[in-house]
């Protein structure tokens, strides 16, 4: 079988390697991966700009859906055939997070799934959602957790309520779909007005371009009647952690997921203070989260966003293409 | 002015009589009343069932809208002229339900608005909700605000949770209503075919004619694979709530709402405990509540489900029609 | 190795049989029992009215501690010599319950502890507790953390809040010493003067003799100016719920734990709902939360109130000391 | 009666000026004040840091004692004669926070307390707590609260939890006592000895001189197995943020309160994102938990630690030793 290795960092230093497939030990089963897709941190987890200190070789990748060929023994959530997709934590299957559960991040803290067969733990898999291509169900693990765990998990969520999503990346494409399908009122923020339209076909309420109006918070408190939003979906880091902080209504909730524009920010304190504002870290999600996600997911014929696909051999294409930022959802491999 | 009054318990003892306008205190505001609504509880307060020993002569009904005519001293929230709806429970504003609080709902503990003019606290008003007429915002204190406050007060939901609403009175229209905005599945149940197909057009994905199916209980879990249902809005009281804890699932919540069919019931406190069932008594809702249902009911253009208007001096006419059962959501009254 | 198994339902029918010493599989260990402690659930268990229709033969008792002897492949979380306590629920880990967890409760869902020998998956066992005794340990798995979990994991609770506690058994003794260690104000019920006196003792700040104050929810509203207390810990079952339900002040919260008096209760829907009150069935808890009641066990060096300690060759007789309720804490047996 | 007055800032500005005595409206009360404390937040008023825009002239000053003198028409909750405490926020009854509630504080959105009699809202005081001395009460409304929010009424608080608190000043001397009554286990900070000295003897379990060990928050970890502490009250502000979310175990919480050290922070969201840490702005709290909190006081018998009292009308020498930051716990002027 094949398999993609980070041996030194950087998209160019991919390697495609002939190794045996593995064999599933106790309670595990070894899966043909199908599909694949990509997330900011595998960019950064091949460029060295995720963990300087990762061991390598690394297998990278954390999304995939696949099918199950080989039961190891003592399995019983799965028989051969079944279609199913990979949790992002291997170990988190329920309640709140824990150093354990977080260590078993695939493509990161363990071998990835940008190879043809992978061996997981039966508890680190769910069954495929319904009505959902390979590629489809490839996009959840990472990006459409973390936009559910956000909306769902921790912030009561109510029909008519606020949530800004900032951006059309592969978390807030999910994020505007699922608060779509709660009810929730959007307000989505994006640099291009290609996107814009995009978004607002996928049904944002409202739509703010930060690049003609920079000062972005203050549009969104406008549009609130001065009282600011309920909920953040906060995704840029650095730059934009401030302006949430200005964004959200006393006593709202930021959710702090992903840090496209940086590691630190000037942030003040006071402004949490005065305003009583949670500011809510947001690490993917557990098992369960997943199969509460599956079941709207169907429920509501949900449709993940894909962009682009490749052949799952192109993945350095692929990544060049994600940090072009050209994107809209989720970029995706076939194998 | 004209006002109704209880003197005796009984449908036919109900009396009309002439009385003063009444003057806005400090901080209280003069409201003409412009339309009601009619709960099952002013039924049982009406005939002495709700409080044998309910004082006399009192003002029945609770639901109401109207407009401020007069502002006492001090008055900050509304000005002449702004159209309102009176809450509930007058005291209750923010946070959790107290005895001070009920001590204050209207047309129990104390008077009601079945008269043309009443006085109010400014605090015990909230403007009336765009896009609603007269009739349909005084279908909303009692009996949406209890389904709201049931469904997304105390227990979080998410779409594609499954939502069991008994019936099609008052309380559980709104909560069809507002399960479909928040994309909860919807499983109804109801003795009546032509009911059931009213739901459905409301978007009841699931019904059940528990008249034909007398253990809906174990239709609702074969609907949900098995498990049970994640909640269930519970107004029949003694003879559904066993039933209703056999339909949820382990860890799942019953909201206690109503007493339609009587006021003991026998429990088994080893299925609630088995299933760790969260058993939570709902008492309509805050004011606080009632701005969020409005902002919701405002933005998703939801319109109340009105039976039947009477003109208001009917109102015995329009309470022996409640006691019928016969009525598909609310029951109004137009001053 | 010798095994105690229910062959036929009553005390009299317990055998004592030889068996082989079992074998860990992959990630599993061998643990030889030290102790043992005994629940009400036992004696219904071994008598026939837990569940008429549980598998026989079948080995009873669910709370037990131990050594690790023997490691099966891959254990990581353990090592031989280690002093364990079993989990009640093997499979619940973390998070909310299941059935799928519920389902591996030891003595009922599957073979029990009373034996000299047993084999655990490492998941299901916690590090024993540091500064108790294999008895005191042996007293935690279910009473215990059913307390805890009563306590602090469903209910915000702070320094100055009532709970009240039902009789001198295991939950309850916990629940009195855990409520402690929180501050929390206890009025405690029980129908013996003498065990009312050993209560002060371990810090009871209020008591109630329910033989001579039949009503004693009233006497608990007078306990607190009237208003009710906040949580009550409701063990008794079908005789006590209405009362307790009549204890508990509005919004407030009553925990369902144990079913000593009856399978079926006569409950008035109309006090939870009028009342606000949140009934939550508690059965038992996570191995979590037994971990989180651990480190609180050991920071305020409780100890776990033990009436008797047997030989565990004589349970026929411990079980019969326990059907007599003249027991002030837990029964426990020595191996 | 005489007042202070902020006509300009600085402490050297503070004006003593003769004015009337105000009269109550309706539902209100006139309060002879008999003791005030000082906290951070007038030090900054005074001196113009803390919202250089502050309307002037203005009464400074939050907190306060006294006794009901007069009652204007309608009052209910009181009589003349009653001790009572002032509420931080005139109109944080109950809930969570809204503008309109925090643009009601004492000594900063409307006139303070620094003088001898002022009119309040019946709703805006609490009844003083049994036990305590005018001095004591005085110290509670805006620090007491303040910590008792931070611990319990957001963040579910066990015995055996570990709470990280910053200091000796007002907030963190209340959280320390407020945490051992819940049984808490208590790290604190300070940088001198002798005041870590004092901290112990009020029952802190471990303590760091953070002057001697700058990276108190390694230390922090390796007191807690490495994990992290469950909750960080966090009073520092910009200096400390970063150390206190580097001293936090995964998915702990992080309560941003007061603001010592200056009003920006560079924070990293990553280490927000990837610990899943809650970081939860506080400003003082309700009436509500104002009653809570004082019914603790009175069940535990706190007794708020009094740094030193100084005569009302040497109020500009209280705050210059406020400024000098010796003190342990409050500074109170008597009336």
């Amino acid at each position: 079988m094949k398999s993609f290795e980070i041996r030194d960092f950087g998209i160019e230093n991919l390697t495609l390697v002939d190794c045996d497939v593995p064999r599933p030990g106790p309670r595990e089963v070894l899966v043909r991966i199908t599909a694949a897709s990509l997330n900011y941190r595998d960019y950064k987890v091949v460029t060295g700009t995720y963990n300087p200190k990762l061991r390598r070789p690394m297998v990278p990748l954390s999304d995939c859906a696949g099918i199950v060929e080989v039961l190891g023994p003592g399995v019983i959530r799965f028989k051969a055939g079944d279609h199913v997709t990979a949790c992002f934590m291997q170990k988190w299957i329920d309640g709140p997070p824990t150093r354990e559960k977080s260590n078993s991040a695939l493509g990161g803290a363990v071998d990835g799934i940008a190879r043809e067969y992978a061996v997981f733990d039966e508890e680190g898999l769910v069954p495929m959602a319904n009505g959902l291509s390979d590629e489809e169900a490839a996009a959840l693990p990472c990006a459409a957790v973390t936009a559910w765990h956000a909306l769902f998990e921790h912030t009561p969520a109510a029909p008519g309520d606020t949530v800004l999503i900032q951006g059309t990346g592969g978390v807030s494409t999910f994020a505007l779909l699922f608060a779509r399908a709660a009810g929730l009122r959007v307000i989505l923020t994006s640099s291009s007005d290609e996107k814009i339209a995009h978004a607002r076909e996928l049904g944002a309420d409202e739509t703010i371009n930060c690049r003609q109006i920079p000062d972005w918070e203050k549009q969104a408190r406008k549009l609130t009647d001065g009282l600011g939003v309920d909920h953040v979906i906060e995704v840029g880091g650095s730059d934009t952690l401030p302006k949430s902080l200005a964004a959200v209504r006393m006593g709202g909730a930021v959710s702090v997921i992903g840090v496209l524009s940086g590691n630190a920010s000037t942030v003040s304190p006071v402004s949490i203070l005065m305003n009583s504002v949670r500011v809510q870290g947001i690490y993917v999600g557990s098992r369960v989260m997943f199969e509460r996600m599956n079941r709207a997911i169907e429920f509501h014929r949900i449709k993940p966003v894909i962009d682009k696909v490749f052949p799952w051999t192109e993945l350095p294409d692929a990544l060049r293409y994600l940090e072009s930022q050209a994107h809209f959802g989720k970029i995706c491999l076939r194998f």
